[in-house]
């Protein structure tokens, strides 16, 4: 009888097998590949990696970019496998027996994987009836529980809040454990907490490539922190940890980064106008969204989920998840993929809706 | 002031940045590149992945392929970031407050760490005077701790000892808990436990495509374990943890690992053709290796270790490592490479020998 540590047993078991979805709109995914002029840089310079060498000089290369465009050092930034692996090994690293985590509910559902997986006690921090997060509260559930590690996700997955930055300061001026601001899509919002990110020796920004810049198959993230952070929780990390041909990805696309800013727009305008479409149905609720995606709230949601994976469409469904019953979120697709998808809705919604 | 879990503490900081060696033979990496023919259809698979996409069908194939060479079912295998991460995760799994960890020493020296960052006891098992595994004391020293887990590396790193698999069996056979057979170097030596994993549910084999099939940079590896370990310690690996970029290069290397035999070959006859000159050397003992590399003793290590430095050949000195004082290990490089170390280490000796 083979004698496994505790926690794991409260852990799920992952399915990440995907049904082959002719419109692929359910994780939050950038619906596009690799811009042609960025391909073709990265294919040389994968042709001319050193494929029997531990990672070492693709990786720093990747990190002083990164130092030197958000105007920190080099000791500021960890690299990682995602913003997954930042997440998980600040929730190591900050977590423990009778660490207590603060996170929003709903938000990214990993969070409370990675509570779990650390052994720390979870503490769910409700956001309010429209999913905002209300920075008082927020505060103070951090401090009145002495919490070791209060997260946010900004903008919030899965809803789509935008966190106003003024409020996101608030916090950190009122907190003082280690604060983890989660901005998976701050490229489809507005200002980072970069901005005051020097004010707040305990603030720990993490940023992935997997969204506004495509990556999400090559798994690169990075975190920015201050160096005693970066220091100690820099050991957790084991070396060679991020491989060299997504290291090498991630260095070129950041250094093409400004190839982006229009398809960015463009999934901007794509999510503004699923948001309009969606909002003349006056049976379907949908929230702000300031990401790649939108979240709306429907009494047929489980029906619609099942009639439009019937037809190829896979969106991410929540089926009973707390707070988000009858919730779908949908990716910004093309736009011709976006056409199918709001038709399918609109079709749906009229043979279903009573008169 | 951070509260940070206290395990971390004892954790050392890595220093991965290496010096531009004009020979490096310091990592036990394969000193060639992927063969011109592999190369061709790596890129070719490269150049139409999704990188927008999460890992999905990538990673699948490669455990499928693995599953299938190894006549086990696709549950059998998990994939990750290396060898490493699957040894990380297995020390995490099974380690934990007051669960004792046995593991060889002098061995590979992430066990170490990988115990202490998982919160678990240490109980390092001495290796002979001869780097040999004395099969029966290790059961001892097992059983006598009850030990949740139990850990030896085949061919054994950094000494290159051959461990016969009767000896192997001979462990599995008379021990419960479980037991990680790390094969990282299982291709230069002989018969893999693989022969004889079916018999032992509670054997966890662990594999790399770091060394003899040269992909260190891409960081791949496996464990082949029964389907009840796989599913319960599965859940510690973060979903998409492994990227496609890594993973379609291994599948493609996996397919044509024919490509590899004469490097391999070539590979075992270099590190046996090292170790014979070395051995004219007096001064120097070496030890018998079935792996890529050889060990060396010789009492003017650390000023042999700085002379090859200051020419561009970098090996690995142990400096004064338990058990490895005066150590140093060179890995088999190009044939040229190795006359030119061989040479430097004889003129050296001649140099520093008292007549």
């Amino acid at each position: 009888m083979l004698k496994y540590r505790a926690e794991i047993k409260k852990l799920p078991t992952y399915d990440v097998i995907e049904r082959d979805w002719n419109i692929k709109i359910n994780a939050n995914e950038c619906n596009m590949n690799l811009p042609p002029i960025v391909e073709e840089r990265v294919m040389g310079r994968l042709s001319r990696l050193a494929f029997n060498r531990y990672p070492n000089t693709e990786t720093e290369s990747l990190a002083e970019q990164l130092a030197a465009a958000y105007h920190v050092q080099r000791r500021n930034i960890l690299l990682a496998n995602g913003s997954s692996e930042i997440l998980e090994k600040m929730f190591f690293c900050f977590g423990g027996r009778n660490h207590k985590i603060v996170y929003p509910q709903p938000s990214f559902s990993m969070y409370k994987i990675y509570a779990e997986l650390s052994n720390s006690i979870s503490i769910p921090f409700d956001l309010d009836e429209n999913y905002c997060l209300d920075a008082e509260k927020f505060v103070a559930t951090v401090n009145d529980n002495k919490a070791h590690l209060a997260v946010i996700c900004a903008p919030n997955n899965p809803t789509g809040t935008h966190i106003p930055l003024a409020d996101i300061e608030y916090i950190a001026k009122n907190i003082n454990c280690a604060f983890v601001v989660d901005e998976a899509y701050i490229e489809f919002d507005g200002r980072s907490a970069m901005e005051i990110w020097h004010k707040y020796p305990h603030m720990i920004i993490a940023r992935t490539f997997s969204k506004a810049y495509g990556l999400a198959g090559a798994r690169v993230g990075y975190m920015i922190a201050d160096e005693k952070i970066t220091e100690i929780t820099g050991k957790v990390f084991m070396p060679y940890h991020l491989n060299i041909l997504s290291a090498v990805t991630a260095d070129i696309v950041y250094q093409m980064r400004h190839e982006y800013e229009p398809r960015i727009a463009m999934m901007r305008s794509e999510r503004d106008r699923i948001a309009e479409q969606l909002k003349k149905m006056s049976v379907i609720q949908v929230y702000p969204s300031a990401t790649n995606f939108v979240l709306m709230k429907y009494d047929k949601a489980v029906g619609l989920n099942e009639y439009l994976a019937n037809i190829g469409i896979g969106v991410r469904s929540f089926g009973d998840a707390p707070r988000l019953k009858n919730c779908i979120r949908v990716s910004a697709g093309l736009r011709e993929e976006n056409d199918t998808f709001m038709k399918a809705v609109k079709d749906f919604v009229e043979t279903h809706t009573e008169e």
